[in-house]
Order: C-alpha cells, then structure tokens, then sequence
C-alpha cells in the first residue's frame, strides 16, 4: 500500500505520519488547560481548536460529541466507542490528504491552521487517561524465563499456570506518569545480606534500580461488573498502545514479594508514552507472538493473530556521556494477545472501566541485546552492561536518562511510531 | 465518661449512638441524588438538607465548604482534613445533644427534621468513597500463621519478611461494593485435579467461594510522588474506618497466585459497610495489636498504640435456614496498625490520594471460632463448619447470605459500631 501523501509537511522518518494520527492530551503555555489532540508529524492538532473552528463541518457523526475534544483527558473519546474513533481518525486523514475533498477546513485555512497546528516543541504533554486502574501483565515470555532462571533454576524457570493464563496483578494507577516525569530513586526496605541466614532488613536507598521495557494498553469499552468479556468481543475494547517503563526496585522486590507479589518494589512509578496509538492505525502490524504449546482453553482461544510487530528499543544516557542503544527487540515476544490479556482480566467478572491501563510485561527477545530490563541484561547484577561513553552499568544511576522508543513499519513515509518515553532518575531522599 | 444524652429518640444498643457520627453516602427515593450524611440511631440525617435549611448557622468553619455535603462521595469532605472533620462531628453532637446550646437549629425546628432526619429503613446507601486505588494489606497475623500451615508447614507458615513490614498487594478498585450488593460466584481457571503430576487446568465455576474478615481503612490526605508520609504523622491521612469482606475464589487463587500474587480470585468483587466510622470515634477504643517480637525499623516506629478494640463477627445464612455466628473475634488481631501501613505503603514515595482504600487482610484470632475465613474455619474444605439449622459448609454455597458487623464499646448507650456488610452469593454464570 503506497503512503498517504498530505498537503502538511510530514518529515520523512517522523513516527507521527498521515498512516498513524495517535491521540493525547496537549496543553501551551498560552492556553494552559489540558485538552485532546492529535500528533502529525512534527505538529499536534488541537482538536478542540479544530472543532471550535469548525474543523468537524463534514463529519456530522462527531458533531454532538464534539465536547469530548475539550476534556482533559481522552476517557470520554474513548467512551464513544471503536466505529467512532475509526470515523474520526479517517476524517482527519483525509482533511490531511493531499487531495482532500474538502480543502476549505485545514489545507487552504490560514487562520484554523494558526489556531489549530502546533509545533510538538511548544505543547505540553500529559497523561493521556484518567486511569482508575491498572493492571500489570506478565506475558512476556522470555522474560518470565530469564527471571525464573536468576531466581530459581532453568527447569522450574516458568510458574505451572503460566503457558495456561495470563498471569497478572493489580498495579498502582496513582503513580502511572506520562514521559517526561522525572523518578526519584525510592528509598525502601532492603536486606543487608541477602545470603545471611538471619534476615536483617534496612531502610534504605535502592540500589537495584532497573527500567523495564512494556507495552500499555487502554480500555475503551466498559462492562459489567460479574459480565465477562468473551475473547471474540475483546478487541473492541481496546483503545490503543503506548510504551511503558515499569521502573522496578529489585533488592526492594526480592525481599518483600513473597508471598503476594510486588508492591513498594513497583508502586514509586510508572511511565508511559504521551501519544495513544489507536488500534486501528495498528491493525496493518499484526502479527503472531510466540507459540503457546500447552494447549489454550476456549475462552481464551483467538482466531486470528492479534499480537503487533513493533521495533522497540531502550536508549540509556547517564548523566555526562551520550546514549547507548541497550534494548531491540519486539512487541511481538509475548505469549498472550490484548485481547487474551482482557478476556482473563475479566474471566471472574472483573469490571474493566475505559481508561483502565493493561501493561504486557517486560518484553524480551530470546538473546541478550533482546532483554528489556538490565535485571536480565546483568544477570541480577553479575554481568556489566557497556555503554558507549565508556561507562557500564549494573543497574540505574541518579543522572541516567531512561528512553524507550518504538515504531512500525519500513517506509519512512508511512510509519506507525510511538514516539519515545523518556524518564530520569534523580537521587534518593536523605533519610 | 457518661453516654452523652440525646433529646432525639436512639434506641439503646444502635450502633450509632451520639458518641459515632459516621458519615456515608445516601439516596432517597423521593430525592434519588446521592448526597452525604450521617447515620444516628434509626436516623440518618442528611446533610445536604441540614445544610441548606440553615444546620449549619452556628458553625462558621464549615460555611465556605457546604458544597461538600451535596457531592455523591465523601471525598471532598475527607480532603478538608481531619480538623475540619473534628469540628462537623463536634458540632453535630452538640445539635443532637439533651442540653444543645442551639435547640433552634434542629431541637425546635420541625420543619428541618422532616426534611433531613430519615430513617434508614427509608434510605438507600451508597459507596461511601470514590476509590481511586485500593490495596489490600495482610497483617492479619494469625490469618497468615493459618493460611501458612495449610499451604506449607507450620515452620515455613510466616515468609521471613512478615514481620519486618506491613506486607501487602494492590487490589482492584472498580470491583469495591456497598453492603447489599449481591456477589456473583465467578467462573474462573482452575485446576481439575491439583495434585496430579500433568497440569490440567479448566474454566469453571469456583468451586471454593470464601469470605474473609477485614477492616477498610479509608485517606483523607494525599501524599505527593516521591513523598513518604512519617510514622508520626500518619494516623492524619486516616479518615476512618469500614467492614470490608474480601471474597476469595480459593481454587482460583491456589493456581494464579504464583509467581505474582491473587488477581483474578480477588477481583470479582469485595464489600464494604455503607457508614465510615472517623478516627475520632475510634480515638477511646485505641489498644494495642499484635505484639511484634521481630524488631520494628525506625520508619514504622510508632510512639502510641493505635489498633482498634472492635468486637467483629460474622453470620452465615443459608438461602433456606436461620443465621449462625460462624466468627467472632476483635479487629485488634493485626500485626502492624493503620498508621504503619500508611508509612509501609508511601516508604517508597507512593502517592496516596484522598478516597484510596486499605484492607487490614483477614482478621482471626488463636481460636477456631475466631478464625475470620471458611479457608481457615475448614482447613481448606477438610472439616465441616456446622450451622445451627443443621447443614454445614466447607466453602459457601449459592443463597448463602454473609453479614459481616462490628462494634466498639459496651455502653448500650454510646456504641460506636459499624452496622452491618451483607453479601448474597449468586449462582455462576451458565458457561
């Protein structure tokens, strides 16, 4: 399929082309109250201004809901439902079309396009969902492994149940950030000598920070409370992906999680990715995760592949040096699908709301430069990993600058791409 | 300290006597907008209405804050702060006082009794809080201890952090519901036959529905990211406190909680009581938990004893038969106290926000009939839990209605309860 060609300077490479048209919530600072937009290559479209400007004059499905525009978020969007995000995003691409039908909204629009299209260099991104919960998956099949293995053994790597359900818990929704946050080293309670036999915790700075390489999924269709979603309904419910970095604490981790999981090792925050990709824009990238050879019960049996082939990677710059690529890899490596992750998530009735976030779990490739957390990648702390400056690294340091990105596609003027999540570690708090 | 004496009518044994004033969320039929109110003997009276016929004349603190009671949760007035919360409660027991100062606000005022003072058989009650994150402590020590000996062995029943932290997990906030509201026995993945060496796991109706015994403790201060609250001024950030029944799907969570923890044998749904009883009614029936022999760290270091003497028990009613008292124990059987956990949970610079939910974990004392779960009570199905009508229960069976209540106090006159946490068991959903 040859590439969407606009009227609108779109760069070549830009993650934000005419094929992709994510969501989010911009501000500026000389209109500061948060509001829905759209990124297109270098530019957001505000779509409050847009539809202010009769943005919306040919598209007439929108225009009662044009409110949801001025929200602060895109819970109320997602709310109307799939059909009507698909209505919307292709409207705005064939506003942007080079031959577009209707060339009096935007193209030959001076004025709508002064007060709509803005640099991404002059907004203000912010988290793009009220998230009332959020759910952590752990999906990521080699991931799973890897740990099972530092942690346990090779032959007891992965859990009975996990080739069998997609094995979760419930996350911390008040500390989901969106990219750019910075995230203070958390001071936690820690053994001094894990080997010891008599246990002697502390209260002290983590010296295990770690960064783990995740997908995010937003809900955009409720149900019921006691209604399971049924595995051919699922995707509907799906909004879109953004990247996630599930900061973890491990020394932090090791000691409290047994035996009901992690809790302060995950709570001190979780970032994500400003610009939502909708599941539509996704839909060309879908693609088959790893096989699961353990034989899938019906209510979570799929009919088609619905797991996305997406180039991640995780950049690290510490504080004085320049960055190192130290992840590749992709969204493909999980054993369970959204939709497998929803049907589970609700199998015992669990009322999912819109704007409720499901990460994956940490994705990982089968080889090392694959491994998307530095847990694996130093085998808790026994291997270096090189940077390019010179440095290397065990685990995270105050100063180090945490960016995953991620993109799909080959033609530079057609990619579908996540734009980057970025997060900083500043130091501890004195105790 | 005298029962404080009422000139409005409050049956001796209510346990909202004039020393209570809990708050909670109320609708009517007639006004069927939720609004705040507080319960007192049969009576609850509204303070959307008290506020707009002049209840409040006397009061100047609150004047500027009187939208808070016409909001349909609790959350605005618990952000005021727990002075603010001091005063109302304060003032009101003055209004409803024998020798009130202000006998034309309520005493003498006919009109404005008829328009806010309901009887609760008249009332519908709602979820007192919007919970924006709810997390599930298990401080429960003898619960723990129980839960220990069943799954492992009574050397290995404590994992060796239990008593160096408040150990906890996140619950799932959209399935929290008011008392009343009937529970639907989930379908969910379980194992066939756990003991077989191949692992065949189904999707079926559980098959060991359970209740479980616990405290709510609701916030009413936020804390910022990356902002521990002290130990000291934790007991600030507690609003109050509810009866919380946190039904478990046991042969569900006997196959998910590996390696993460309950997530799906959790999640369907947990109750709690309608009326949240404030700190300050709390305040004479302080006492200490759990004596921890283990060495408490600086951070969670209390200077007073703040465990709550709460008498709490729990009947069992079959759909066709009479109630029994299956559970009778006090709340003063945790290990770590409410402030404790508050300082656990934000040790690593977790945000809490205002409305945010802590269960204690399941409360049990030494003795069988205090063990506050059928897990514990059946030794996980093995012994018969008779019931008076003569059927017995291993695990709970469709109909079964359980009622948790609890109270403070033995003054007929000047109870501090907390009512009453009903749940009926539903049938599964036909698979």
């Amino acid at each position: 399929m040859p590439a969407l060609r606009s009227w609108f300077s779109i760069p070549r490479g830009s993650h934000f082309s005419l094929a992709n048209i994510p969501f989010g919530i911009i501000s500026t600072q000389s209109s500061p109250t948060p509001r829905v937009a759209i990124a297109i290559g270098d530019h957001a479209l505000d779509l409050e201004a847009f539809a202010a400007g009769s943005g919306f004059s040919a598209l007439s499905t929108i225009q009662p809901h044009q409110a949801v525009f001025s929200q602060s978020s895109l819970n109320a969007f997602a709310a109307l439902g799939r059909p009507v995000h698909s209505v919307v995003r292709k409207y705005i691409q064939s506003i942007f079309d080079a031959d577009t039908q209707y060339p009096e909204v935007l193209k030959t629009n001076s004025t709508l396009q002064k007060q709509a299209l803005l640099p991404l260099s002059e907004i203000q991104n912010h988290i793009p969902f009220f998230i009332r919960d959020y759910t952590d998956f752990f999906v990521g099949l080699n991931h799973a492994y890897n740990c099972g293995v530092i942690f346990r053994s090779a032959s007891e790597a992965l859990s009975p149940n996990y080739k069998h359900l997609p094995v979760a818990y419930h996350g911390r929704a008040s500390s989901v950030v969106v990219s750019g946050t910075p995230i203070r080293r958390p001071n936690g309670q820690i053994l001094v000598d894990p080997a010891a036999a008599k246990k002697e915790p502390t209260y002290a700075a983590c010296k295990k920070l770690d960064f783990e390489l995740e997908l995010g999924g937003f809900i955009c269709k409720a149900n019921n409370m006691g209604e399971p979603v049924s595995i051919n309904d699922a995707a509907e419910h799906l909004f879109g992906i953004v990247l996630l970095n599930d900061w973890s604490a491990r020394d932090v981790q090791a000691w409290e999680s047994t035996p009901l999981g992690p809790f302060n090792a995950k709570n001190f925050g979780t970032s994500i990715s400003p610009w939502v990709v909708h599941s539509d824009a996704l839909e060309p990238f879908k693609t088959n995760g790893i096989e699961n050879d353990a034989g899938v019960l019906p209510y979570l049996k799929e009919k088609n592949e619905s797991h996305f082939d997406i180039q991640l990677k995780v950049d690290l710059k510490p504080q004085s040096s320049t960055s190192t690529t130290i992840v590749s890899t992709n969204g493909k490596h999980l054993l369970w699908s959204y939709p497998q992750m929803i049907a589970q998530h609700t199998s015992t009735g669990c009322p999912l709301n819109v704007g409720d976030l499901l990460g994956s779990g940490t994705i990982s490739s089968t080889d090392r430069s694959g491994f998307g957390s530095l847990l694996e990648q130093s085998e808790n702390g026994k291997v270096a990993v090189k940077l390019s400056g010179g440095e290397e690294r065990h685990f995270l340091q105050d100063g180090d600058e945490v960016t995953i990105s991620g993109v799909c596609g080959s033609d530079e003027d057609a990619l579908v791409g996540f734009g980057q999540n970025v997060g900083k570690v500043e130091p501890a708090l004195k105790i």
